[in-house]
């Protein structure tokens, strides 16, 4: 059976990289010249953020199609201008599949039953409008939440089954207090995050696709090396969608084991670190922000080869 | 320090009731009468879906603006009809609150550090749009999931005392496998949620308004009775929004614990059992759907009357 995991593996051979972008617009730091024009169009509104996150973001995109498997929009991004970015998300969604990359939404979506099929309807599958099936979002992947155990999860798993998609689970986060819960010991033996990754893995075991990897990918910081060490042993069928690369601090020595001996099975996201190279650098003004998004990712590329196994 | 807590407790104090009515719109569960006047204006169309939504709920906000303090719209069930989804999700909201109710986003928002800050901005605060503070969905409270720990809790908080708004965080949820992750037994002493209750408790401890309350409030589901007896001895000055009853099977005894004994400390979701309460009724036709909630909504207040302590 093929599954979004197969489609994932093929695109990093295809591109020769298991980078992803990050797609994390921040009004503030879009080049002026950018900014300028939609502020003339619309003045200080919605739309005039929409408009130029959506020309930024194609930007990026072109800059990168050719050398990346996959793209990773942050929908709170877009949230934050209410319709206007949600506009401005779909068509950047849009505009990179129809650029043949991978879309994977960082949204951590959460609940059960009903209202998890509905977030599953809006980013993975169809909804039904009036007896109608509709796409909404159609991204590739959704990044997920599990605090709630097995019942948030089948709801996305299904959906990703049906549609050939994918979802990834957060199992141990990049950020410094990610240890609060997930580092707590459970039941005597090993970590939280340790005994969700077996729950995780063993959940995955009916959804793996020919490449030997699950549709159910996990999400694994780059920044905790020795943890990604342990849970490369413990999932050895889960991609990894690894953050914390650059930007939070994470660099190629720490990714390492997030790759199994086959030298797939990680993703890594870079966002600031690419989007906006062009900020500090001498050799890039502004406006060939992406020249300086393609060279970041060039050097990523190549700092990544140091570790990549295969 | 007036907080969040104190503007709840004295809407509920106005409305003799601790009922929060959840707004999840289910196309197929939509009277007719509305849905036909959609389909006919727009056809089968996302907009058709956002009219209709839209009319549904303030019918219903107009059946019980006074009868109970607050409403819950659950945004996977707008998402899901993309941008004309999530306009009538705004503008319900909007309606929601010019009825003088309070507004709680069920969104189950997740992440660190700007990310977090940019969904914050998006539910409970502003956005800077070219230097224009600009208000979005503007809730009066969110839903958080704090899998990631206290940086995903921070953002969220400081919004909270900046606007006067509030969040509640999964702490023991409804669903039957909640206690996947949620009952495991923690660095060899209580559970999870236990655990994660007494971390909340103090990471609220600085935000208590003046009637005792923090405006970090925790989701602790009807479905757990026992469990919600230890949380209200470990979590004396946090509010519970409570979900799981009725349709979940929670009845008012399985509630009372999540009271304190000054009558304060919960907030009682219904959604299914108030907005679709004219479907299986012989009393109610379809037209009289509001009739229906009114009516449904009038029997729950005099179920939790027995068990509320004041």
């Amino acid at each position: 059976m093929k599954n979004f995991a197969d489609r994932l593996i093929s695109e990093i051979d295809k591109k020769g990289s298991s980078i992803c972008v990050g797609l994390d617009p921040r009004l503030s730091q879009i080049p002026g010249f950018i900014v300028e024009k939609y502020l003339e169009e619309h003045g200080a509104t919605f739309a005039a953020a929409g408009g130029a996150i959506l020309e930024f973001n194609k930007g990026i995109i072109e800059a990168v199609k050719d050398l990346v498997p996959c793209v990773k929009p942050q929908i709170a991004f877009y949230e934050q201008y209410g319709i206007e970015g949600l506009k401005a998300f779909q068509e950047t969604c849009s505009y990179a599949k129809k650029a043949g990359l991978i879309v994977i939404v960082d949204a951590k979506r959460n609940d059960i039953g009903s209202t998890a099929e509905a977030y599953a309807n809006a980013f993975l599958g169809k909804v039904d409008v009036f007896g109608k099936e509709q796409s909404v979002f159609n991204a590739d992947a959704l990044t997920v939440n599990g605090y709630l155990g097995f019942d948030g999860i089948k709801p996305f798993a299904e959906a990703c089954k049906k549609y050939e998609k994918g979802i990834f689970v957060l199992i141990k986060t990049s950020n410094p207090s990610s240890g609060d819960l997930q580092d707590r010991t459970v039941d005597g033996n090993y970590t939280l995050y340790e005994m969700f990754g077996h729950l995780l893995e063993s959940w995955g075991a009916d959804e793996i696709g020919e490449k030997g990897y699950s549709s159910i990918g996990a999400v694994v910081g780059a920044t905790y090396s020795e943890q990604a060490k342990k849970l490369r042993k413990i999932m050895p069928n889960t991609i990894f969608l690894v953050p914390g690369y650059g930007a939070q601090g994470g660099d190629a020595s720490d990714i390492k084991p997030c790759y199994n001996e086959d030298g797939y099975g990680a993703i890594v996201n870079s966002s600031r670190g690419i989007i906006f190279a062009y900020e500090g650098s001498k050799k890039f003004k502004p406006e060939d922000y992406k020249e300086a998004a393609r060279e970041a990712t060039l050097d990523m590329k190549k700092d990544l080869k140091s570790v990549e196994v295969k």
